[in-house]
């Protein structure tokens, strides 16, 4: 299999009104998206934040959970969280995977409001196929992903969609699906 | 379309030991599902929870986001939280989806740990068929729905995997992958 991964970045991104800001980890999406990155087969999950503090919130919840007390009460919980490491910035993410990898990811940009893209089968195809580029889904916190990181994307993946045009998922809700859709069964 | 709708069942669910208990009320729950359910164009979102005090707690949560300030503030969340309605069990679920959708529904078992029953495609096919009974999806918190549950329910739906067997998705992630696998486009 071609090696995926996910980063779940916390800067740049949009706040509601469109300007760019830095948000908050929240410890539900650690949660959730290692949970999902486990079961579908996801090499590692990078959280990108730029500020240490915050960087420090996720480590201090991630060894709670890796060590002692968290690994013998749960461990399906610490077998998803040992996929997560925190990062300075999307660079950070791109260079760990590699080290992972073996070569350099290629960055998949995603977003509730792409229109144009590869579609899910299409990307699908590309992780079935040998000999591909590992790839790198990149997650938006807040209101998105800033623009800055559209450019900085090598692919970019359509929006998921329901019946009409409403879908705004929460970002570990978005995160599990996209996933499914590329390596569900 | 025919109508799709979603209870969310606190008791009887399981422990990680087993036994029969019943699970608090957690707000993400009810955000992410109500966006998600929104998201895939169901018709209902039922809260199912035998105490009135946690019933009080998610009826509080979701005035807060249908009037005034939360309205105001967020008005995609708003229309995702009016979907959800709190009941005291399981068949008041059936009772009030009965009355919007004129029929009464089918109860779908969910379970992380179904080897047998419909697959996502098969029940896709009901769902887009005309003039099928409406259906009603039972997700389980805690460690999963009580097998009273499943004796209850009409249809059993296959469990959600990725590659391999771990499949451990947050009931917030397994909602959203299991109405994508139904409505998604």
């Amino acid at each position: 299999m071609t090696p995926l991964f996910v980063a779940l970045i916390h800067y740049p991104v949009l706040d509601r009104n469109g300007r760019i800001v830095t948000s908050a980890i929240t410890s539900l999406d650690l949660h959730d998206i290692a949970r999902a990155a486990r079961t579908y087969g996801l090499r590692g999950f990078y959280v990108v934040h730029p500020a240490a503090d915050q960087r420090q919130f996720a480590d201090r919840l991630l060894d709670h959970w890796r060590l002692d007390h968290g690994r013998l009460y749960d461990s399906r919980r610490r077998e998803a969280l040992d996929l997560v490491e925190t990062v300075v910035d999307f660079e950070g993410a791109i260079k760990a995977a590699e080290a992972i990898a073996g070569a350099r990811p290629q960055a998949v940009y995603t977003s509730a409001r792409s229109t144009e893209g590869l579609s899910y089968s299409e990307l699908r195809e590309r992780l079935d196929s040998a000999g591909g580029p590992p790839l790198m889904l990149m997650l938006g916190t807040g209101f998105g992903l800033a623009p800055a990181m559209r450019e900085r994307a090598d692919l970019i993946l359509k929006a998921v969609h329901g019946p009409d045009e409403y879908n705004h998922l929460s970002v570990r809700a978005a995160a599990a699906v996209i996933l499914d859709r590329l390596r569900g069964r």
